[in-house]
């Protein structure tokens, strides 16, 4: 047996960030640090699949052991991500043998793509390419997506603790609204990502439970929106309890199958408005049941909020990183390491592998069966899932009141070949 | 010299809650529960300063000294508040002797009122009357306001919590929105509180730091909105960083003095919309720049983020609860509790007491010269009184993975009166 040659890695991001995405980046850094008889370098793709395009690396080597422990706390996507999808090796042909070019000028070995199913698809396809080329690499795909759709995984790292986010701050303006009710605002619409599940929209309803009971009604994109149900529970909801907490996924349709959030608004000016479930199902709760509504739209803040991460995520956001890069060092290619539910109560864990033609273009649905028969709430088959999720706090170290979170000065590595724009 | 009487107290919450108002409420108890040779009884009106009126009071020597201790950690006003002015007592004739009535009834010696520029009102009022009447009263005012609008006192309780979730919140998505620039969002616009004061918008510029520079562009209500130089500014910021984040406050308003929030936009039935000032701030940075833009609307979900309260603000909040039943043994009357800045830094803060006659109806701006002179930030005297207000972390207990906040069963005070309709 012949000793295995010692090459270099790059790692991308892809996709939307999370709260949790650099804790992978820092499981594949200081597992690639232990195993330097294997893997010489660990190079980032600036933005992502756009800087492995462009052969824009950033030397992770160069990272202090410090500074790479502060990605485990630091939200975001430290090297930059994107929103790029390749199409097919036929479509997007050029930029495949682009990355294999950019692979062979730095002996890359190891591709580490960290991304929900497109980039999964990505992975797989590169993994194809490189063997149809007898070029000699490892494409392992890090699952990471706050939409929690990837398939032969429990769970989503970046998911749990949004899900958490989600859940606290339920919980906290549901307790302002109680006290307000009686002279002021009596009903309380929240906006939460997830354009085609409702698993963000599912945790809400963890906010509420047998010590803390709150009257919550959830609007799932599973559920077509019926408006005439929506008032009668939220006038329900008022006549038991004073007032309603009303969550709505920003991917809730009506009956033509069009979003609520795209209901064709325009300002004075006649222009389209950018859209808003919420201040829609506000405006509609406040003319049919002519109470005060108040309403938030958390966008960002919702997947940004790593001082409210949940630790269970954070460790399997860790654990994802670290995986791919011990799948890799025992041989594995176009697989991607899975977080696989052991136990639901008390909630046990571990790191399964799973083939990335069968992840690759398979979106999991939230089941029907966590959605209760109303359709505004979830079944206790819903609460066994998400609550083992959102277990745990994680907080980052705080300096001068403030979070303090890592800025990498990333060094680039020098450039061996011609200039390519990736667009 | 007479021994003092053993009377009862009544405590009232009042406007909109913040994170830490109950930690005043806890003041309050358990300051009284140390005089219990003066202060037999502390009773809370149901729903602020209504429950009052309609003697609808919570007995609070049922609630257990741990409970009590939970309010520390609890947003919301745990025994309901209101929005309900009173006017002048010539107007409001009838509700200030029904007030003096329940007082009589159960012998309430002390009105502890927590609440902004219209209780501090109220409050004096209260005093007056019952002065006139040779009713024995002594009426403290506790501030209370997310606002930070109240004269003579440093800061008003609420606030330093609010514009900590602020600066989190900012610094937390300006490095999501950071990561993603490159091929996706450029901009990202909050929308933050303050109808008539900018203060929480300045607590956004706390986000950026040396350690952590990041492009902000801050919209005050004091600053005429510009369109022009909005853009300029947004531009300018992209070009330099890749992107930027713009948060904007409420109470924005154009040359015409119209409220951004309220720009007549109308919904596809011609229906008139819901407000916003995101969204429009968003919209024409999109038309404008050209730029994917997204944007958020914090809501409720910045005053009740109990989770990230600044222990600064917290402990104020108790200390002014406690000062207020201190004060009142003391014999004062007509005052509130302030919290007076010793020095910058390191900060030091002692409790002080200013006559409520100069409270009352007196309103402090954010002072000009805390906001940058191109209006779109704050000046470094801004900061040195800002950043004292977010420090520390004072993190609720959590079980199950969510913040375990209290929710009192209040015991009800059995009633002398007849009934009375506070509206």
């Amino acid at each position: 047996m012949t000793t295995p040659k010692l090459r270099h890695a790059i790692y991308a991001q892809s996709g939307g960030v999370t709260a949790v995405i650099n804790a992978s980046a820092a499981g594949v850094i200081e597992a690639a640090r232990k195993a330097t008889h294997r893997i010489s370098k660990v190079y980032a793709g600036r933005n992502g699949i756009v800087g492995v395009l462009e052969e824009d690396l950033i030397d992770t080597t160069r990272i202090s052991a410090a500074d790479v422990a502060r990605l485990k706390h630091t939200p975001g996507g430290a090297f930059g991500s994107c929103r790029f999808k390749l199409k097919g090796l036929e479509q997007d042909g050029a930029r495949y043998a682009r990355l294999l070019d950019v692979f062979r000028a730095h002996d890359v070995g190891y591709f580490f793509y960290n991304g929900g199913g497109d980039s999964a698809d990505t992975c797989l396809k590169v993994a194809q390419l490189a063997r149809d080329h007898g070029y000699p690499l490892q494409a392992i795909h890090i699952p990471k997506t706050i939409d929690n759709d990837l398939p032969h995984t429990d769970t989503c790292p970046g998911f749990g603790s949004v899900a958490k986010y989600i859940a606290v701050s339920v919980r906290e303006a549901s307790f302002d609204v109680a006290s307000m009710a009686a002279t002021s605002t009596k009903v309380w619409v929240l906006e939460v990502m997830g354009r085609h599940a409702g698993w963000i929209a599912a945790a809400a309803a963890l906010a509420s439970d047998r010590k803390h009971p709150l009257p919550l009604v959830i609007l799932f994109p599973e559920v077509v929106f019926d408006p005439t149900a929506l008032i009668s529970a939220v006038k329900e909801k008022i006549a038991t309890w004073g007032y309603c907490t009303v969550v709505v996924s920003e991917g809730v349709k009506d009956d033509q199958g069009k979003f609520l959030a795209d209901q064709g608004s325009v300002d004075a000016f006649g222009h389209a408005q950018l859209g808003g479930a919420a201040p829609e199902v506000a405006h509609l709760i406040k003319c049919e049941v002519g109470c005060k509504v108040h309403w938030a739209v958390s966008d960002y803040l919702q997947r940004a909020a790593r001082h409210i991460a949940s630790k269970t995520d954070l460790e399997q956001a860790y654990a994802v990183g670290r995986a791919a890069v011990q799948c890799a060092l025992k041989g594995a290619n176009a697989v991607m390491p899975t977080i696989d539910r052991l136990a639901h109560k008390p909630y046990r864990w571990a790191i399964g592998l799973a083939p990335l033609d069968q992840v690759a273009n398979h979106e999991r649905k939230m089941p029907r069966e966590f959605i209760s028969a109303e359709g505004f709430g979830i079944t206790p088959a819903g609460r066994r899932y998400l609550l083992p999720l959102i277990q745990g706090e994680a907080y980052p170290p705080f300096e001068q009141g403030l979070p303090d979170y890592a800025m990498l000065k990333g060094a680039a590595v020098k450039k061996r070949l011609p200039p390519f724009d990736a667009h």
